[in-house]
């Protein structure tokens, strides 16, 4: 049985979680909370920053980068990667895009502030910071809907991965309430159609203590 | 013609610089400033982060994870990943190490208190940051010690495109003074392979204005 070590609003794990969702491979789920990893986490990944994916007697996989390209390696059917190589390069730019410059500058900025300092005590939320970070959502997503108006969905004509890990970042920002899609009509419609697949049920029923989803989160006609 | 699109100093450039030498891929580079990005470059990479593969008419490739793996799909010979899936997860579980957190923790907070600061007038370094940068690297090179005493690269018996990644990010501590590497010689020892490898070269002779590197930089036998 597969096992993924992951953390709910890790949108690294959560591009995971889809993935496997939509390959219809099952696996479990076992909570790892990166500000605080537990020893036995540590040993197999050192670095701690997961998700990892455990198979019984397998080595585990680590990282979300490393799984993405195992998944794909090891259960190519469905495809997440489009067939052709320079369609495959424009899906890899964007899930670059989201994994280092959304999250740098607005993703792990917003958990940071609002629920990493709460949990791990490191103090009260940086409004400045977080005032930042609002602002840079906007950008992104106005560059998406850029995107959108020329393309069915955002690498090219059919879904691929992009979709999937970029859908995983703006579902945390979403949790948090922090997705402003009434400007962004076109984000929200790809999103929505996101919203809908099997592979996404999981993530609308996550709940964390002492955190309430707005009422919109969970709701796929929103 | 191929053309790379990079930074002399951004470790994710040198990793496309290093896999393009092993594959024998020949190029011309075109130097671009991150924190001052030309608008004809912003128009192909619109988030800025480079490096950038344009080969004549053909669709630029962009971002180091996409060129990566889309060298080697185009150019499998020689691979530069194991051909054991596991093995292969092994080795992106290193890039996405260093590439996230090396990069994060050392890699960038180094480049932005000595070099970016200074270029795009930000002020003078941040002490208190480049101490904490500089402990974290000798975290890191604990850990590639701790790796390299069991295997004889970084991801297993045969260099991959792991080592690569991680030397090249290593390099541009180097170039700045930053690689304490006489307290970590088994790590000393595998920089020492990979810089006599003719890919490694080009990197050696690289120049930056106003900035010397230290005299062992270039140094095959150092």
């Amino acid at each position: 049985m597969r096992t993924l070590h992951h953390w709910t609003l890790d949108p690294l794990c959560r591009q995971v979680r889809l993935a496997l969702g939509e390959k219809k491979l099952d696996f479990k789920l076992a909570d790892e909370t990166p500000w605080n990893p537990r020893p036995e986490f540590l040993a197999v990944d050192p670095g701690g920053l997961g998700p990892v994916l455990t198979r019984d007697e397998a080595t585990p996989v680590i990282g979300s980068r490393a799984i993405l390209e195992y998944l794909e390696e090891v259960h190519p059917d469905p495809a997440l990667y489009p067939a052709d190589l320079e369609a495959r390069a424009e899906s890899r730019r964007l899930i670059e895009w989201f994994d280092r410059k959304f999250a740098t500058e607005c993703g792990a900025v917003i958990l940071q502030e609002k629920i990493v300092k709460r949990a791990a005590g490191l103090g009260s939320p940086d409004m400045e910071a977080l005032r930042g970070a609002r602002e840079r959502v906007r950008w992104h997503m106005d560059y998406m809907a850029w995107l959108l108006e020329q393309r069915d969905w955002l690498s090219g004509p059919k879904m691929s991965l992009a979709d999937l890990c970029v859908a995983a970042h703006l579902s945390v920002t979403d949790f948090l309430g922090e997705a402003p899609w009434d400007d962004f009509e076109g984000v929200k419609d790809w999103y929505v159609k996101l919203k809908s697949r099997p592979c996404f049920r999981p993530l609308l029923t996550d709940r964390v203590p002492g955190l309430t989803a707005p009422p919109h989160y969970a709701d796929l006609d929103f």
